[in-house]
């Protein structure tokens, strides 16, 4: 299993130099998105063809695509650092328990860049929370419960923003602010607007966007269409420290 | 400033083609060790010779260090994902104030890797924090305060180990494990005998080892020997899902 880290050209150069090595490769592109052009790249890297596994090959059908890793070496690209998410830890257990030996080869991954990235200090972070899109069934708001307790606790928290990729669908930071909104409806007001958050777009990849600005800015509005479209997240800070706001403030709107 | 990852090789494939194209290139390792084999390797990859820097250089005479980066192009070598450590904070803001561009390439990091090895949730892990080596006039216990505020918000804890890279000397399990008894001695137990942990050692790298055990194991301790010397960390989990303790259970002791 191979990370593919958090931008184009972040494989690590062993992991690159394993692809070549590979009977077969898969890549797993629905935890997220990962581009046509460098698969294509990666194929002309490694001199291998590539094969997009979906999300079904990977859960109801993960022994049957592991059974050919018996007798043959296959290499499973995905998308950031492996292990992560919930999808790879159970192609690693099945792969135990069928015998099978599985190399992990770890690369960049947003949980650390976008927190090195913000300037914020690494070890006041409490845990991290992700926003859902809502559908009209499934509306949940145990994000807004994550950033309620850190806050009290006087920690930083990383909120990752839901990624549809099978519909090619980021979610923006206005998006987010929206969502929170009505989540606050729900459980009572955590995020005064005038309170300064961090929303930082394709982090570690070209085009990486950091702004430092109050939630209810109408400046932020009139960003919107730029930001468009764009890998976001965003940290909702707790107090600062003098050195992290000296930090933070190269990125203030 | 290009990243190295936490393994030989993790160095992302276009970190290692942005070398090719340096005036010059310093690397970092006191933050963290880097081997001289791979060093040397590093320089046959790129084709260019690979200057280490001290600490001084990048702290007390950071400006003089960034001036060569004015005209030319120098690349920053540096152990794991950078920008996590303090140092390449201030290397990043001190180039910002000077009007040089930086680009960050990142790698993979301890702190997501070993969340992701040890099969725990990442969403469930409380602030990280580190266990210093204690000098006769620095006996720092903070660590333990974190730990148990942790604890008591049901949360994980990645417990760092400290590194002196220019003494080469690593902090073992076992060493760990007596300065937290000591941390305990003057704050009252947090970790009971019972209490199993996970033990990381060389996590992503060659030799990785896990072991789930009671802190009090007498099967660790005979064991000492053949952890020492490895990069290690510990985790001191909060309550465990169904999910979560089927996958540590891999590394029982």
């Amino acid at each position: 299993m191979i990370g593919l880290g958090i931008s184009e050209g972040d494989i690590s150069s062993r992991g690159l130099a394993a692809m070549g090595n590979a009977d077969e490769i898969l890549v797993e592109r629905y935890t997220l998105p990962v581009t046509d052009s460098y698969i294509e790249l990666l194929e002309k890297e490694s001199g291998k063809k590539i094969k997009t596994v979906i999300r079904k090959d990977l859960e109801d059908d993960v022994k049957k695509t592991l059974e050919k890793a018996i007798d043959s070496t296959v290499v499973l690209l995905v998308p950031g650092d492996p292990l992560v998410a919930t999808t790879h830890q159970t192609v690693l257990d099945t792969a135990r328990e069928m015998g099978i030996g599985i190399e992990v080869y770890h690369a960049s991954s947003v949980f650390t860049a976008a927190i090195g990235e913000s300037g914020l200090d690494i070890y006041k972070f409490g845990p991290t929370t992700t926003i859902p899109f809502w559908s009209s069934k499934y509306k949940p708001t145990s994000f807004i419960d994550t950033v309620k307790r850190n806050l009290e606790n006087n920690q930083h928290t990383l909120v990752l923003l839901d990624v549809d990729a099978a519909a090619n669908k980021t979610m923006s930071a206005t998006d987010a602010l929206a969502l929170l909104r009505k989540a606050e409806e729900k459980k009572g007001q955590v995020i005064h607007e005038s309170k300064r958050i961090l929303i930082l777009c394709e982090i570690g990849a070209e085009g990486q966007t950091i702004l430092y600005t109050e939630t209810g800015s109408t400046k932020l509005q009139r960003l919107e269409k730029r930001l468009e479209g764009k890998r976001t997240c965003l940290i909702i800070p707790a107090e600062l420290s003098f050195a992290e706001e000296k930090l933070v403030s190269a990125f203030t709107l």
